[in-house]
């Protein structure tokens, strides 16, 4: 586990400073509830913003994708990345429309991606990624066979420049707007999973397994 | 309104090309239904990916922030930026880990940021960026005064060069898997908003007005 250099110039929270956290812990409990990141490269000076899965293991983050994809082949140049995980909390009303604002837990991390080539390292950071997302998925499923591992392209990025940035609680107004005759509040915002759909070409009598119907994010 | 030239060469969905969405209605409808995106930029090489809540109205997206941002400020420079608006709305369970994906909704917006100084249309771009949020909203607040103008920067980029992603349906296994004795199908995803919750300061009596009681996203 690397030490802890953070913040830095680069990530530390200069607007709202109250609002960065930059304890290890703090920003693997944000990754860990997310589902996506939106991973930043350039290319010819031109930023890219693209929304990927990804998992989380110790300190690192894993991403994958198809080995053809230019994503995967631009990161794996080991060019400059930025990895963003946004969690929306709710809605956030002031009287004035000026502090109006939302509840959010955010972490930004800074850093370049190492392919992970060596077979069995690949095939367990796959494994990451599967259970973040799912977790008793990957025990459950096919696994991958050497085709398909082949076409997979596997990145890590090393979790070291880090920062979040966190907003929870109620709307700041102006004192003198108190008496301002509008609601105030906050209007919170959960995920929702609905009832699963069965594949179309499911045998019949298989079941919706246990890990599926009782799903949260909530770790 | 621009004519479209969808896609460019930067903006074509090559990957699973079929998933490529390039009508503008179909993009605005998707950028309508969002409520924040992430938006990248670059500083000494290094790309950014900075969540943030943004307005459409027509073939410009506003996105706004505090004067003395350093984002804001590097965007008001009209570097290169890339918008992406992402909609999770489910998990897609195939057979094969192979094949497991997720359903969502995704735009992206290549451009460069102008800044709104006329007063009047940074006044009507404000009201966009609230509206966008929660329609009914900016009527009932209190309006922002002279020195709230002045501390707000506010940008518009014109949506010109853009492109969406689309995945529906159910997984894709290869048919050798249908008789794999896993379950598969999809798991949707809801936004839920919760209870209004009272600021601790609201005046005994002020009642949530119905444009929060019956907010949803769906357009």
């Amino acid at each position: 586990m690397p030490e802890n250099p953070m913040p830095t110039a680069r990530t530390r929270v200069v607007r709202q400073a109250d609002r960065g956290v930059y304890d290890r812990e703090a920003v693997y409990q944000i990754l860990d509830e997310g589902l996506i990141c939106h991973i930043g490269f350039v290319v010819d000076g031109q930023p890219f913003v693209i929304p990927t899965s990804y998992g989380r293991k110790g300190a690192s983050l894993y991403v994958h994708g198809s080995a053809a994809s230019r994503m995967l082949r631009r990161l794996k140049e080991g060019v400059p990345v930025c990895i963003t995980v946004t969690l929306l909390d709710g809605l956030v009303l002031a009287r004035s429309a000026f502090n109006h604002s939302m509840n959010y837990r955010s972490v930004v991390i800074l850093g370049k991606a190492i392919p992970v080539d060596d077979p069995e390292e690949k095939r367990a950071a796959m494994r990451v990624l599967a259970e973040h997302i799912l977790p008793g998925r990957w025990d459950d499923a096919r696994q991958p066979n050497e085709r398909e591992l082949k076409a997979t392209s596997v990145l890590r990025v090393p979790i070291e420049e880090f920062s979040a940035k966190v907003r929870s609680g109620p709307p700041i107004d102006d004192r003198g707007d108190y008496s301002f005759p509008t609601w105030a509040g906050v209007l919170p915002l959960e995920m929702k999973w609905g009832a699963a759909i069965d594949d179309p070409h499911l045998e019949p009598g298989t079941v919706v397994p246990r890990y599926v119907e009782n799903y949260s994010r909530k770790r």
